[in-house]
């Protein structure tokens, strides 16, 4: 399954910055809207941010699309989960029979699913909706080696990068990234540990539910692995301590920046990923969208550290994208006071003009 | 178009509770779901809500209608807010051109318009979209006088349940409420002050942007109006210091209990009409689904005085229902989960089945 991208070690990841001196202008534009000021509260924050993200052309919200990134994790070896690695395998099939948490809500809020074997330990039957992307079976346990080859990292870039591009060539409007791997809360602590200079005992959670004396035995763990490397390159972190879909969602963050979209980013892992695309290029910070307050230990951190704010504040700890999933409403929304809204003063002068009723949201 | 509903008088508001002994029933079904336990944080005690409420049938979440109610209030004869009441019927035009802040956001969300005309101190040209339960050009200036008389506000609660109702019987499965009246977070400050005995100091906030001088001016209004009159009873304090649509929301709040169907309450304003209506039937409650926390001073005072736990802090404070249509897809993930999400024994099992491909959200 491994095939190496030759583009993908020479490609340089150009993101442009969105440009910071929009900000007032939309800002401006929406004080004009008919409503009170700053009526609108963190939507308009946002509407602030797919405006100048999209700026010249009028934000497209409309088709949204939700990629599952799955792998499996050497390091599970060591005991780091409360589930078996084998969960890894069975939820994607579950993703597919359109059955799991992530289909449930995405539905709901008529966004798309797609999952990426990035590198699940077992051999996928072929799905539509299933993209074979697998770089190997599994991780190698980072404990004792790097998890990732670094071609295998820059090959996860190239490959999450190009999954993104063509899905928003197809006209997907929005990207919105969510990961299923046993494990891969200790790949995401590490990845925080180190990037962000956080002490360990801050980024080790409970993961799917660890107890306390498990959260003890997955630090311990972790402290191990962060041990035997002193590396601190994003790409290297990466390679040591990341999982397949964390890298190829690091790749999907880069991908969507490139093409001046939005990605909201779910949890806990995927703003681990998020960050590792930020520490390699700087500018995909504009195109982030962070959705939600995990409720895994070390997120809050890590949003921190990433200096987003998220929207939603649920309690929610499952992962799949579902948060990312109930993020897309709101960004409809900011979409819709951009392009929908009246001017206050059009309403008070009487020179209103009515949306038409042909038209739905778009 | 004041006309008085006979039946109004009589009717007693029947509201069944929400059977408190389902909740732990639903609670093991979804502990039973494919994720770990408690994943899905608060969306977990929303589809334990609406499961209760839809019991025995599966809940039902497609078609969702956000009530727009407004109407015009003497009180602003006092220099209460920072807009003319003129901005009430100007407003209402805006809704029914499908162009203020509600109807792009609920056009964003699938989420269905209808306005009220409660009591706008303006003749409104008929629209399809426009339910014409006009009871007065505005009420009275509860400075002086009741706002409303005893029999208003009856047939107000049977004009708003009798609105519901019709909306239910043709297809409606959320009723949200929300509303439009200059002036009338005066009155849900009175409401909150009597009916929550709450010092009015914390009831009064900025409502539409009154800076720190205006708020102290609205504060001696409403002190003056609440010295007035020292009723205390649900109906007697609504007729006192409520507004048309105030009152209107609290019948529809009955009205969606009565049918139970969950009703989602927009900010500080359908929050006192929450108020009312819990006061006057305590089983009402459990069909209430508080959807957001306002930045309106007052509004989280009166969510503890009902109990209620907000899902969305976005810093919203323009009303409308803006709030509640963003919580309609919170209402329809939390309805996938039970109704969509497979069984963690059979993702184990292997005895998954993969939900209909030709079936969409219902």
């Amino acid at each position: 399954m491994h095939s190496k991208s030759p583009s993908a070690e020479s490609h340089d990841w150009p993101v442009e910055p969105v440009d910071p001196s929009l900000a007032p202008q939309f800002r401006t534009r929406i004080d004009g809207k008919a409503k009170p000021l700053g009526a609108l509260g963190r939507l308009e924050d946002l509407a602030v941010q797919l405006g100048s993200i999209w700026h010249p052309q009028p934000p497209r919200t409309k088709r949204a699309t939700m990629f599952v990134f799955a792998a499996d994790h050497g390091i599970t070896a060591e005991g780091v989960s409360a589930y078996p690695a084998s969960v890894t395998a069975a939820m994607v099939a579950t993703y597919l029979a359109g059955r799991a948490g992530v289909n449930a809500l995405a539905r709901a809020s008529h966004v798309d699913v797609r999952v990426i074997d990035a590198g699940v330990d077992a051999d996928l039957p072929a799905h539509p909706d299933l993209i074979d992307a697998k770089i190997r079976r599994g991780s190698r346990n980072a404990v004792n080696e790097p998890a990732l080859t670094i071609n295998e990292a820059r090959d996860c870039f190239a490959r999450g990068a190009s999954i993104v591009t063509e899905a928003i060539e197809a006209g997907t409007d929005i990207v919105a990234i969510g990961e299923m791997g046993i494990g891969n809360t200790t790949s995401a602590a590490l990845l925080l540990h180190r990037l962000g200079a956080i002490p360990m005992a801050d980024c080790v959670g409970a993961g799917t539910g660890l107890d306390e004396a498990g959260i003890a035995r997955k630090l311990a763990v972790a402290l191990r692995a962060a041990a035997r490397s002193d590396a601190t390159s994003p790409l290297e972190v990466l390679a040591e301590f990341a999982g397949y879909e964390i890298a190829m969602m690091a790749g999907a963050v880069l991908g969507s920046a490139m093409h001046r979209r939005p990605v909201i980013i779910d949890g806990f892992i995927a703003s681990a990923a998020a960050l590792v695309a930020v520490r390699l290029r700087p500018a995909a910070s504009g195109y982030c969208v962070f959705s939600h307050r995990s409720a895994e230990r070390g997120h809050d951190l890590l949003l921190q550290v990433l200096g987003g704010k998220p929207y939603l504040d649920l309690g929610l700890r499952l992962g799949e994208g579902t948060g990312a999933v109930m993020m897309v409403p709101l960004l409809r929304a900011a979409g819709a006071i951009l392009t929908e809204m009246a001017d206050l003063s059009d309403v008070m002068a009487g020179t209103l003009e009515p949306w038409p009723a042909d038209r739905g949201q778009d």
